[in-house]
């Protein structure tokens, strides 16, 4: 394979194949029993990247992470403990709250009939229900949803018996502990409306096959044959890529717009990594920051993504601090990839439609459509 | 029950109860099956309020009253009879009026190819149609639908086979007398779209458990314990609160904003009665004005709501008339309510709601819970 | 039957009868699933009009035709042949163009991954995949969609297996020959969005019972007696109808608006020619101009119609030509019309529409409505 010959990133591009996949028939991408089914096999059994932690600084803050039909209350409570409940009141079913942000003093009040409930999700008050026979405070609580906390992000699990994550996260746990990631704050998020099945989102991501077409100004910083995957199966997928300039990053100028984080050293100065993080988180590690898209299907052909910038925040300070370098190129490049993604979900529709062949280069989308069968299939 | 030591309004309070009843499963409020069948059950079965018989002062008066599928006509006939019939033309269906509302001369033409019904929903004219073999223009009235009038409001059914209406509203039909309905005209309406299910709109009128909590104005002129119910069972619900201060009215100032009603007299002064007139119309008689609230489904999620203020028009040619005190009053509490039924229409539809338990203050929605499911079971 | 008395086109009026027919059933208007089967029966097996040649006026010029759920290239190639090709790259199914008309130099390159086809259809660049065992481009050229041109209009057929053009237009195919419709060029294009049923629009075209009534305009024009049809089955029904003032032209003026097609002569000098083409296309014959409606249907009840005013390039240049006496008059007409298909749409939609009895004015509808229940059938 011609483009293995060019690539020294460590010893796993030679393993990296397609073997004779190809694309997934159009049902999965049209169909709403399908995208019905994904609901409850994928988005109510797997982990879900919520939100930073950085969100919640003070004990009592909370925002809501809004699917199609569920509303999430995320909430720090009193005891710093980050905790989430479904918006929904025991009583009467009752969003209890409509902000999408906030701070809940020591209590959640429903607004209908003042039933209150412990930032622990307990049960507190219920006007008047003390005249209902047999009515016990301890039988309505919240309901919880399952939580954890890795590398300063938030995941969230809508099952009722959840994967531990630390198994479910066991390939990649300490995998990306030089970017000291759980330390990076927030520098800037857009939000973008995209007319396509999300799975189109994270193959467009899962190859650079694209990048000469598609995205001429991220081709001149990196080499789309430059690339391999450290994670070659399952649900992490990705791995670096070289950039072309030495000390670069992947900016507008082509230059670092920070100070590189302080655990990144050697080769990786010279790299940009990619991950996908089934079936709702892109990674994206520069030298010099980090990006993370979040991704929330609304349809068998509408998602939202949500794309994060992180810093560290001593380069936040830095004199040299110029992250609307890095804003510009991704958003500039996020803008391509969406409206191909677009074009793809129209064509895709098409009775003519049939899966085609993957290239070599598409050998992460093929592995990707393993995994996502799989997880159907459970 | 500590609230009803509070009431001495009549005796029928101390059989109120919810008898441990719980709210009804979230497929009422989101199954499009079951909203196919409730237009079957009750909207085509029962009784429906469409509007003011002072809506049609002279003979060729007409209006349309549009539902999700159906537009029905309702005029004044030559000799001043109303009547109701279904806007479609017996040759290719086409809607013989699209104006809302408007006169017609001595027929009801077609714009299409000018077939021609008389006011009384005979065919009178079809060009051309004598052409053709056994036509025969007495088999072609207009559709008609069931209507009747009381209290100076217009009912309709659309049923093949309608319940007499004087037996259908037997345990109402000489209730409201002293109100003198017929007599009085609608000084001001007002037009709601609310994206909830029709059902919650009536089940959030049918308590005031609420109150404390989402209506603090409403909360200082009546106090919900002291509410009680003279029609606890069967499509006709409610009964009297009294208001805090005697001689007062449920406006923004506490005052009554008009004359009281002539047929108002004694406790009557100091109440204000709140009735569900299943399955479409609320009725609340204040001393001094009456409102509707006509409520007209629009899918599983979404209903519109019409809002009319009543006065008697010797009290609107008073110097001391004042309607926007009642009207600014009711137009803050119904987007109160409207704002809730909302919230909870969402929470309901999480795959987490079940049943919630009902207090004793919503024993009337138990037993309108109980009509609804005895309607669709019909 | 009064109304052939006046008519002296021709001997063909007396054999015009609806023979007792009726309107179709409501499903026909409202049923998703036999919009559907019209899909599949009809738009996916019947020769579709889809544009005029001239809109092709250079090798390497091309524009879309989108339906509902596919987009078709129709492009000129380099030997001036005309060809349509599903718009969905081979490899993962991506829309090639989405500019909605333009001009590939000598190819068409997918903006994803830069395969790129001939304007023959054959995939002739495939980056990287000679990698890949076995790959060949020749297995992957666009898919084909049948084209024909007849009178300088461009038809596609989607069908596997279409029935041979000449086959299908057998009794038009050299019907229209005095029009010289080949040479005529568009002057003006208007595009209306119509709520209704694609075969409302159809029916609305087949009689002119309505004109009295909707179209005083028009009727002053032509008297709707004066009509007969000389195709009266299948899927090409229609015939002329005579103008009240000789040498006139269906215009705001009642003049002609240009000069008289040079093939036009004698009585056709007097006569307006309407017909539909089964199942999109409506082809009306003045004396001095044709104008073409095109008909797209996106839904049960919902249409896009086109209408393009068709002149001879000769006329074009005179002095006299004055076009706008023909499109306000047309549009005016359209406008008429399709408000009335929109108001047969809703009230079809009523649970109590029944067919109802067409005149003989309506004949022809009658025959549209047995051509198509074949079509479904088939």
């Amino acid at each position: 394979m011609e483009q293995n010959k060019q690539i020294d990133i460590g010893n796993y591009a030679h393993i990296r194949s397609a073997e004779g996949a190809k694309t997934l028939p159009n049902k999965y991408y049209v169909s709403e029993d399908i995208y019905n089914l994904e609901n409850e096999q994928i988005f109510q059994s797997r982990w879900l990247y919520v939100c930073r932690e950085s969100k919640l600084r003070n004990p009592g803050n909370y925002f809501l992470y809004e699917m199609e039909k569920e509303s999430i209350i995320i909430l720090r409570d009193r005891r710093k403990k980050v905790r989430a409940f479904y918006n929904v009141c025991r009583h009467r079913g009752t969003r209890l709250c409509s902000e999408l942000e906030g701070e809940f003093s020591k209590s959640i009040q429903c607004p209908y009939h003042a039933w209150t409930y412990g930032l622990d999700g307990k049960l507190i008050g219920a006007p008047n229900m003390h005249e209902i026979e047999n009515f016990n405070k301890k039988d309505y609580p919240l309901h919880r949803v399952a939580l954890e906390i890795w590398e300063g992000c938030i995941f969230i699990n809508l099952s009722d018996n959840p994967q531990p994550f630390r198994k479910a996260f066991a390939p990649i746990y300490k995998k990306f502990k030089r970017w000291q990631l759980s330390k990076l704050e927030i520098d800037h998020s857009l939000l973008y409306e995209v007319n396509a099945n999300w799975k189109l989102i994270l193959q467009n991501y899962s190859e650079c096959y694209h990048c000469p077409t598609l995205h001429p100004q991220l081709n001149r910083l990196t080499n789309f044959r430059d690339s391999a995957n450290d994670l070659e199966e399952g649900p992490f997928l990705g791995g670096p890529m070289r950039m072309i300039k030495s000390g670069g990053s992947m900016t507008m100028s082509g230059n670092r717009c920070a100070m590189p984080l302080s655990g990144v050293s050697g080769e990786d100065l010279n790299r940009v990594y990619y991950y996908v993080i089934f079936p709702n988180m892109l990674l994206s590690l520069q030298p010099d920051y980090v990006l993370i898209h979040r991704i929330l299907p609304l349809g068998t052909s509408k998602s939202t993504v949500i794309c994060d910038w992180l810093f560290h925040p001593d380069a936040m300070t830095d004199s040299k601090f110029n992250p609307s370098d890095a804003i510009e190129f991704w958003n500039m490049t996020n803008k391509q990839d969406w409206e191909v993604c677009e074009s793809a979900q129209k064509g895709i529709a098409s009775k003519v439609y049939i899966p085609g062949p993957y290239s070599e280069f598409e050998s992460m989308i093929a592995a990707l459509d393993r995994e996502y069968l799989k997880a159907l299939d459970n």
